[in-house]
């Protein structure tokens, strides 16, 4: 395959590690990052090392600082230019300009973009489908990942195939860890079985050094509590946020949330999504997982017997190489199924083999 | 995706199971099956249950009954009508006609034919190669699949790439349980990291019951043993292959066997030939598994880390249901990229998501 160039939207957490760990994988460039402050822009390539360091410290959480738009430059920012960095963005980087409009400007550039992933906060369920609007808006024709977790974020996204089709656009949602590895992984763990009885997922995340880089993650992830939803989650100050995680001396533990693992193997034909359950520990007091994460999928062979096959991934590796590495990879794909023709809403599992 | 038809080469063993399995998959019809003694073709679908029946026991083990062209019907087998199964084969069915020719019968309807599962005894390594360009000079277009285990016969299809792409034709190689299943899992498993440092399959079959209908594959099995080769087990007479399993009390271990695994996952870029490892046991005493089938993908994550994640199939699926659901599972997803014009030569590795 040729060499694949792609943009990021978003220098959080989960847009900074994408750069980074595209150091490592060959034939892969990154071209253009943006945050509200500004965007960096070069096609023969970013110089990754310099745009990380300019980067370090440039996570959202504060719902004040939250760009809710899908553009905005700093003038857009409800509270003015973010503070939390300590470089103040992306613009701290030698490589960016200032813009009022940085998704804006890498779209008018996207003609020169194989792909695009969406790393942007995503409190708003309908934020990353009018992101995508955009771009078919524009006649782009590529690749658009984005790492989404919510179900109902996929029926959002089917509402626009149509649209995708029309203009070449391949949409791979939900790539990173679960969805995405993890539900990638359910699809050849069924293979051994003509019907799936259960898909389990279990996860467990320490993430205390990781925490200051994934308070935006951590946030989503308490809307999951029972006790709380999404705009609970949106509307808190990181104040309360912390107030929660202290209730639960750092510990949240998650059943059966709602996550798109369940609709995403359903519409792949492996099981049916009520059978799909996920869940997890979020431990912020520690770097250790305070579990293993395992994937557990039950089913009965043609030939009549029940079995539950099993995929478990190291506790020493991160939540943060789980997401980027699996992101980056159906990134690739999206860009061959693109290259093909093949356009849509994809999830991870509609790019395994299999049924 | 549209209805996928498909033929079996064989009705051996896999090729039975492949039938068997199809029933269970939506949108997957079995249209054409033969062994040497001749043909069975019906596009609007087989009746497979008549089928299984009537080809029960019809399984190749004995050299001197073994059909070694890459066609022949009856007259060509040096032992003269196969004598193993009680029905004498594939004609036992009210379905199928004597044929001389059978897999030219089957290359005379292949316009109609979206995939061909090759599940043929392949005890010459160029056999399965012939095979394929007795198709390809019959200028079929569309998908060939087979469940190969030998590392060699993958550089001998990849010579007649340039031949594939020109007809039109999506080579899927080594899409059984190991390599297929397990290189696919490894993949996926490879996902959280940036360097593979060892990919070790380890793998058990419990082959009691099943030993009757496997005969083909414990022959080839033999073969991998440190002190036979191909061609000694080729040569040997039934009863000699028993007198080796008997002298191993019916407990074969194999040690870094020479599977295709490894040069699937070098090809794919997973990681280098000589770090992947496949071993296993075969109890042919026991429906038991001697050992859990496992997968295990050590690396280095992007933050610096080692570690091993892990893929384990249940003892409680057979080596059957391990081997025909990815078989199929690989055959669909190769009818896909067929169609949307990607010829040439894939390893199951190739189909999946990731670097």
């Amino acid at each position: 395959m040729d060499e694949i160039n792609f943009a990021v939207l978003g220098t959080g957490g989960i847009g900074r590690r994408t750069l980074e760990v595209s150091k490592d994988k060959e034939a892969l460039t990154p071209v253009a990052a943006c945050d509200r402050h500004g965007v960096a822009i070069d096609h023969d390539g970013l110089d990754v090392d310099e745009l990380l360091k300019a980067t370090e410290g440039n996570i959202a959480s504060d719902p004040e600082n939250r760009d809710i738009a899908t553009d905005g430059g700093s003038t857009a920012v409800k509270g003015g230019i973010k503070q939390t960095g300590e470089n103040g963005g992306v613009i701290a980087s030698s490589q960016a300009d200032s813009s009022e409009t940085p998704i804006g400007d890498i779209i008018a550039e996207s003609g020169q973009i194989d792909a695009v992933l969406i790393a942007l906060p995503n409190f708003e369920h309908d934020f990353i489908p009018r992101v995508a609007d955009r771009f078919a808006e524009a006649n782009y024709s590529g690749v658009l990942v984005d790492v989404l977790k919510r179900s109902r974020v996929i029926t959002m996204l089917d509402d626009r195939m149509e649209t995708f089709k029309e203009k070449g656009i391949t949409f791979v949602c939900g790539a990173g860890a679960t969805p995405g590895f993890l539900t990638g992984a359910a699809a050849i763990a069924a293979q051994s079985f003509v019907e799936i009885e259960a898909v389990e997922i279990w996860w467990g995340v320490g993430l205390k050094s990781g925490y200051k880089d994934n308070r935006g993650t951590v946030r989503e992830d308490i809307a999951h509590l029972p006790e709380y939803n999404i705009q609970d989650a949106r509307d808190m100050s990181d104040g309360e946020i912390e107030a929660i995680i202290d209730e639960h001396d750092g510990v949240l533990e998650f059943e059966d949330m709602e996550h798109a693992d369940d609709i995403l193997l359903e519409r792949a034909g492996i099981c049916n999504a009520e059978d799909v359950t996920v869940s997890g520990i979020l431990d912020v007091t520690s770097d250790e997982k305070p579990t293993t994460t395992t994937v557990r999928v039950t089913g009965k062979t043609f030939d009549g017997e029940t079995g539950t096959n099993t995929f478990q991934l190291d506790n020493n590796t991160s939540m943060e190489a789980n997401v980027n590495g699996p992101a980056l990879g159906y990134l690739k794909t999206g860009v061959r199924r693109n290259q093909a023709g093949e356009y849509g809403v994809f999830g991870p599992v509609d790019l395994m083999p299999g049924f």
